[in-house]
């Protein structure tokens, strides 16, 4: 406690200012800087590690589903973002344009791709010509551009770093299992990965992606109670291929319309997990995507033995293919243990001369501030906390998030949910009016569409029959 | 023989038209496509596999050196790109500008990056405080853009894909190093991975970075005798530092300018491997970086058995982590072999009926089309013929390009040599207009300075007192 009001010094209350503790808590922990131009950031080495872990673990995913990586122009003809009547609806209002280049103007504005529906669909018009060529299934990691108004690192940027998965099936039922598979990747890894649970379901038609037939979602719950859409899958139906001329001669010698899958995840999933399960005293990063899993603190650094033993202890524990690091630098072990706090890595092992005199070392979780004492240089011991303290992170934010869910039968108790940090389960009609006359009373929007039966129940706006039960929350 | 005039008829001589067979090449094999934008490209997934081994094999590179990765924006405001007067020079006639966003006019306008050192030094400043914070060492994986008049897939793009790294340092020396220790890691690379043995040196002033001190490349000969600048290392000075006001508080208590370099390889790397191995069947990929090391070829695919012990063999090499994928396409064994020949794949083997009742299995290599027969399931055979592939083409290729250096001390023999598909040596006297007269009468440039002295010889053109000895090549 006393601890704890040392580091509200330099980080805002949790508590009482969620959006400036999250600010406080990247910025001094350097995982992100503001870029010069508005609404830009510079994701720094720390921040970037969290990214290039979260693109291992995705990408092997993607991999084992049969998908591949390519590559797509990062410009596209304005004309092709208005060739699908709801695409352009969505996104012209937010692309940036480029108009000159090489010193001359274009003939045609290109916009830089806010996402790549567009230019990748009209690539495979090109390539598919028979149901043999089918499905293409090809996912790329790159840059997109959004301006938006009001933005905020990580969680709204104008430019930011995604995946998105592109593919195109010869049947309607083999897109929507490919829509399905990669939603339950999603979660898998948002479970499994960044230790966060997630509420998948589709989203109202309001709430769909500009151009989609449907669009699957999953929802994490911030620390604040507030919703944050973690990653998206869109069944586009024929939208796209009649929008580009997507044919392919099938089986039985006629030309067909292909169906169209996308999805994709951001680095707005770095917010997620800073928001997830951060605390007073800063980030705490789930192991799996730490850029460091385990800090090695030499206490009495200068004493015989100290420096070499918490190297060696750091190299066997590298060899193991654990993310370990020895802090040499010339600062007291204090010091350090509020910085590597802040910085959230998962485990801390102190090793000093006592410690190596009795073949012990000192272990500090993270999530939870609890210490134990391992034998010196046991690998497995930490294999082991590491995976605990995995676990355990996904099982407190899950107890966590589902305590926070409850029901509600009207807007004022919607309001009275999202009110206490909730997320709110609520009959719904259907029809649009009801969904905004929630959003204008509430702040909050429909989130995630459940899979309750709303038989019998009526609509909490208007109290007509309900058709669906739906998750409401507040959204990042 | 025989075999080749069948190629012939797909894919140009590429004796007669190397330029259409590498056009040819790449769009027959997959590689890449034509974007809808004038100048850019598609990789499609059997390119950017390459691109992914490339990136991979160099990423562990750069860690081992203490780099780290990190990503600025890709919009840079115009008036960053002004303040360094060389930099300028060399990069604004060829920038993209965005001039609208958000369906606004921008106050100023924004540049696409065509290489971060101006937005990167910007941010240095802010970071660097004191000797403690040095050196910065970090690198990023992005899209840059350069509106090129001619352009080809993979060569020259308006849009490319690259690395760039930037550091910072205390010191002269320690910049001086970290540029050279950089060159290092490319030339392992380069050899070790792609099996291109590279010439590097400094290189001359018309032919440096705009804005460095000094630049040092690596140049690779492709088959038609031509140079391809592969990567390039540059000591920028205190140019940037001055330019971006980069300062820090040294260890004596003054405020000191950093000293700067930049570093960067592209996916011209991959238009360098196919014009550095190919043949008239195709590209020939070097194991290291292959998609796919080895295709297996089931012969009477529907007897019984052969099936399975062709999946067999290729789950124990992709165990060993070899990258095996068995062909199971209803295709004849020829087609399949013609195919996988013209993709470059380093090891084929054959699995049918009689092989596996004897145990035996057929590998062919792709570079020489030696055939030979080993024990079925030999993982350790098959590990030790990539091995013997990749140490092998280098060794080819290194003969080859020795071979093809010739000395010249005119500028006719200079002509004279690269007309016969040479790299020239000759002596120069150091001036600019020396250099110019050899481009203007042999289309060669000055690619890099050699280490030899120049003691006693006169420059190829003026007959001055020579400086430096040259190697002088036509280059893409």
């Amino acid at each position: 406690m006393a601890q704890d009001k040392k580091f509200v010094k330099e980080i805002a209350d949790i508590n009482e200012d969620f959006p400036k503790w999250y600010t406080d808590v990247i910025l001094k922990t350097e995982l992100v800087d503001y870029g010069p131009v508005k609404g830009t950031m510079v994701i720094r080495p720390y921040g970037y590690a969290i990214w290039e872990n979260i693109q291992k673990e995705l990408d092997v995913r993607f991999k084992k589903t049969g998908v591949k990586n390519a590559y797509f122009p990062l410009l596209i003809p304005q004309s092709y973002l208005m060739k699908e009547a709801e695409h352009v609806e969505g996104f012209a209002p937010e692309v940036a344009t480029v108009t000159h280049a090489g010193g001359q103007k274009l003939q045609e504005p290109l916009v830089i791709r806010p996402t790549s529906e567009t230019i990748i669909c009209d690539m495979y018009a090109k390539w598919m010509e028979s149901y043999r060529d089918l499905p293409i299934l090809i996912n790329q990691w790159c840059n997109v551009m959004r301006w938006e108004k009001t933005t905020r690192p990580f969680l709204r940027t104008s430019e930011f770093l995604w995946q998105e998965g592109h593919t195109v099936h010869a049947t309607e039922e083999e897109a929507e299992v490919e829509t399905q598979t990669m939603l339950g990747v999603y979660k898998d890894f948002a479970e499994n990965c960044l230790a966060i649970p997630v509420l998948t379901g589709r989203k109202t038609d309001k709430e769909k992606f500009a151009g989609a037939v449907a669009t699957y979602g999953m929802e994490a719950m911030m620390l604040d109670g507030k919703s944050l859409q973690a990653g998206t899958s869109h069944y586009l139906g024929q939208n796209f291929a009649k929008a580009f001329d997507m044919k392919f001669l099938d089986k039985d010698g006629t030309l067909k319309y292909g169906y169209s899958t996308s999805w994709g995840v951001s680095t707005r999933l770095i917010g997620a997990l800073i928001m997830a399960h951060g605390d007073q005293r800063g980030l705490v990063i789930p192991p799996v995507v730490a850029p460091i899993q385990v800090i090695i603190i030499p206490v009495c650094m200068h004493k015989d033995g100290v420096l070499e033993n918490a190297q060696k202890l750091c190299d066997v524990l590298c060899d193991a293919g654990i993310r370990a690091e020895v802090d040499k630098r010339d600062a007291t072990p204090g010091w350090k243990f509020n910085e590597w706090e802040m910085k959230g890595v998962p485990v801390r092992i102190e090793v000093g001369p006592r410690d190596i005199e009795n073949g012990k070392m000192m272990a500090m979780r993270r999530d939870t501030l609890e210490k134990a004492e391992l034998s010196l240089f046991d690998v497995d011991a930490v294999k082991a906390l590491l995976a605990t303290v995995q676990q355990e992170m996904l099982e407190k934010s899950r107890e966590r998030r589902d305590s926070r869910i409850v029901w509600a039968e009207s807007v004022e108790q919607i309001l009275a949910g999202v009110d206490n940090k909730c997320f709110v389960k609520a009959p719904w009609c259907g029809c649009r009016e009801c969904e905004e006359k929630i959003k204008e009373q509430t702040q909050a929007t429909a989130r995630v569409i459940a899979e309750d039966s709303a038989d019998g129940k009526v609509c909490a706006v208007c109290g007509k029959k309900a058709e669906k039960i739906v998750y409401f929350a507040r959204a990042y």
